[in-house]
């Protein structure tokens, strides 16, 4: 069986491993603010072209999205999501949990616009039992989205610049941004989600790490002891290290970038060979995860040798599937699946 | 500098990091339903004599106790604890963050009793005003505990007949459980835990792995659905098994039990040299955290070279201090510590 | 200015001041357990034909719900309810804020059915993914629903079958039961409400009484220690009387019913009224609200005499408005009305 | 039966009733914004010296501290509270109920100073594992406290200035402020009340009012839309004018202060008389609550007649008991109760 479920289906990239080994019996004191976790933060800021940010280290995704929404929303205010946004749909409840509502809009190619965001805001203004709604208190993106959209630069300008305007936060989920950063195509470099977002953090668990999330706050003021709500929220490792060693790794020498490259080489690979097969696609996505349309009989015959992510009826006789490509994917692999297909 | 602050210094036992590379490239789908968290879940089933537990693994300890509190607990309940508990000291308010009140009642040398449960548990129900007062809904405890004291069989044994007749969900947070199950003189084996415990967890992260703890419950029933609440609370990990992999090695030919026993002989040598040299102690501990009593000047001149954990003022020229010892301390650090002290 | 914005522009109905007036200097002890409270709750039971029910007096609608919700479900499920649903709309992520999403779905006019409740369900418990999910534990609705709809007999027997077969407990918000129950052409007695909810609240606040609303939990067993829920969530009142003297009034001859059929037969004279003269309407209600459709320019010149609701644009020159009966509403006043328009 | 147990033994004072009567049919519309909450609110601001404060009327008081913490604390923070302070003892967890310790501190009389705000704040910060610890974030005193003492001018300066100084919110819960305003020998006044706190709520329910407590935030932009919060606890009345109208009639010609000076003029009648024929007393109260010690045949004899509250054992062979004066309790009452003793 080869398998495209996921982005999260191999351990981590070797060099990883390697320096996990090395390091192994070294001891450092707990709670990330090891020489590692310095070290690794230093070069996100780097990389960042934000000498000032805050960079701390979680664990996984819901985690670092729950710490985040929960520690900028006051009591009565809710977080403005896609309707399809990772925290709508598949975090078991987790920003519910911290008491707050995920302000579901209707998105656009799972993205949100600027005027999406403005009109929610000026209708909970305009409304005369203001205080009976949730008032719209930030904003959550992805990117890439869940659907493997991208922003471009001016549509990312114009969010950050009507988010600042009604002084809403803006957060972007980046648990696929290194496959998002190396798109082809795309005009959004990691300096300017820096410059953008008000907070965000670069996914680990999908790109190449075996775990953790680099959460980037480039004006640490915007949440102070942060390290609080991370400890009481589980994300404070107790081996911290564990975290700035992989970070260390995936931030040196560009890897992080190297990888998120190696991915969509193949995911243009995959998409050109299914599309020149005749197959057509439930959106168009630039980034690793490719959404063909397959009949059943497809599905059947292709299930045998490879797995892959069912999204639903297209019509009576064809399924939208996902399939992945990672860091750890190997061209082998995908020349066996177009030839499947 | 040699460290003896915590157990939690190094990286993780060398079989762990081997399984880990051998698995490195193999394509599991996530979320701790493969195969390696299956093998795990079955070894400590065996372990524990209880074939019909479920075992979830979670990553860390704070995030453990805060998902089986907030599962466990009605709204208008509390959990009861000695006031040493670690979560009423150091887990940053994350059982207050689920809605609930740690009861804290004055421990006996960090424990609770069978007699203090009943006692609470009475006191609320023949208050007249019992419905303005937090309901004790499930009883806490950790073994070791915080001051590396252990319950002895007879005594978990009341405490257990307590909570069941007062149908008082009875959870052990087993952080440092390896150590005290090696503790010279114990009466309690991991069975025993599992028969008189509703729920309690198998700490990784301080006996040999990079991270994560073992859930145990031995009747299912009681959490229905857990997996939903664990993901919420970022504990479902992306790359189950990693989780998987690491248990798999602990318990595997009694790993975990011989990685217990190691800092016990250690610790055992570590408290005789000091006693031998005429220190004495905060507490008499069977286990892995010794807490002798220093000198200021003692404590400067041995800080030079060695680290260790400072516990607060024992009179006007003396500290408590502590010294751990774990799975991967070494007899020389151990024999250079006795000699500089 | 005569108002129909809404049904609880006035305070009560003349014979609860006159019992508060009489019992003002009699001394009781507080919080809910005084002879009032257990006459009103007696009288409540009867009119329900539920001799083992509790019964409980809250302060307000959003506590209400709050306070059911928050104890009915468990930390990883939701509630379902239509998305015009109060709880999803007007209570400030008030139900959010005890940490549980509102699972809205699209409801028909107003109300859910079986089938719905049903499909929600089994989409959850289908789902590959279900602990990523929220899971759906419990059902909330309100008769009348928001916009005046009422459930028939044959409707809430299927939900309340559906509901027990799927061990879903069914909560139904009965803020205007009064109103509900008199409707012209209903088949819903209140011990029908009784036999086919879970719980269930019988609302005073918009039916004669300054405030307070009578919750029914028809097996007390459901919810133990309720009592301590509702004074963590502020609504057990202090001086509980007033609760209790409020619904023994309500429920002494009929009161509350006749109230009810006064409202009725205004709303339904004003409806006659308003279709006589050609007005057509937002959806057919057969209850206290009802929602016509005016010209900006009828609007303008209405206003000047009279208050009503604003529901949003109907068309390019329309809008939707509600007025509502109550209680308290004048034949001479609705007369005005109908002699304006 | 004479009843001293507590002073919200009684319904209104009169004038409130008859001003409910008399505005009975006016149509207002709802949740506090009519012209008797105005008046209500502007006669406050006077009261308080206070012209630029926000005021708001809430239905309890447990649900006024839970509104206040809950706004005001991060999600990592505790609020310091005397160990006997009513949040800490008597609210079925309400703060923890919305996510925050209660960090009870051994009070001194029920209170706390300036030093031990301080200390606990110095505390948390000097500890190397401050993340780990609840923060301090705001400070809860009530005044009268729980056992009837109260601040005096200078330790309630030096408490403020100690929060200002260390940017810690100082909340006053005044469920008694009435009686401890009127109390002999009280140096402080509402006015000083308003200048020294950031926050506080001067009770209605034990001091004349059917049920009500005014929330006065002297800058108001301590908690933006707090309108939002207090109908998601629950406490935004439909009929807001109950409020409005109550607590206008009680800051109409001094009616407040008034009530407090009767009060206490029959407190000290008590207190006198009791003292005068040797009992002492748990404490020197010099407001509403007064606990003399009685022996249990004491007790047994009394209970025929008087009702009072039980405070727990004094010795083997007495107990301390509560007898409450409040603005209804008359003359006579106190000289039967003086008679029997």
């Amino acid at each position: 069986m080869i398998r495209f479920d996921c982005d999260y289906l191999e351990g981590a990239h070797p060099a990883i491993l390697q320096k996990l080994i090395e390091t192994n019996m070294d001891q450092t004191i707990g709670y990330e603010v090891d020489p590692y976790c310095e070290a690794a933060a230093e070069k996100i800021r780097a990389a960042c072209a934000c000498p000032g940010a805050a960079v701390h280290f979680l664990v996984g995704g819901t985690q670092t999205n729950t710490t985040v929404i929960y520690s900028l929303l006051r009591p009565w205010e809710g977080v403005l999501s896609a309707d399809t946004g990772h925290i709508n749909c598949h975090e078991s409840g987790a920003i519910e949990g911290t008491g707050h509502k995920v302000i579901a809009l209707p998105g656009q190619d799972g993205k949100l616009t600027a005027e999406m965001v403005e009109n929610a805001f000026e209708a909970w203004k305009a409304d005369a039992s203001w205080e009976h709604i949730v008032k719209p208190g930030m904003v959550y993106i992805s990117h890439p989205t869940e659907t493997g959209t991208l922003y471009t630069l001016a549509e990312l300008t114009a969010l950050s610049e009507t988010c600042r305007r009604l002084r809403l936060p803006l957060y972007l989920d980046g648990a696929r941004l290194g496959y998002g950063l190396a798109a082809e195509g795309t005009d959004i470099t990691l300096p300017d989600v820096a410059r953008l977002c008000d907070i965000f953090y670069i996914g680990g668990t999908k790109v190449g790490a075996l775990f953790g999330e680099a959460l980037v706050i480039p004006d640490p003021a915007l949440i102070p002891d942060i390290r609080s709500l991370i400890k009481q929220r589980g994300g404070l490792l107790a081996k911290g290290r564990l975290l700035g060693i992989q970070f260390d790794v995936l931030f040196t020498d560009g890897l992080y970038f190297k990888l998120g490259k190696h991915a969509m080489d193949l995911a243009r690979t995959l998409r050109e060979g299914f599309a020149a097969k005749g197959y057509s696609f439930m959106c168009d996505s630039p980034t690793n995860q490719q959404f063909p349309i397959l009949s059943y009989e497809q599905i059947e015959r292709l299930s045998k040798d490879f797995s892959f992510d069912d999204y639903g009826p297209a019509d009576a006789h064809h399924r939208y599937v996902r399939f992945c490509t990672s860091w750890a994917t190997t061209e082998e692999n995908v020349r066996k699946l177009l030839e499947a297909i």
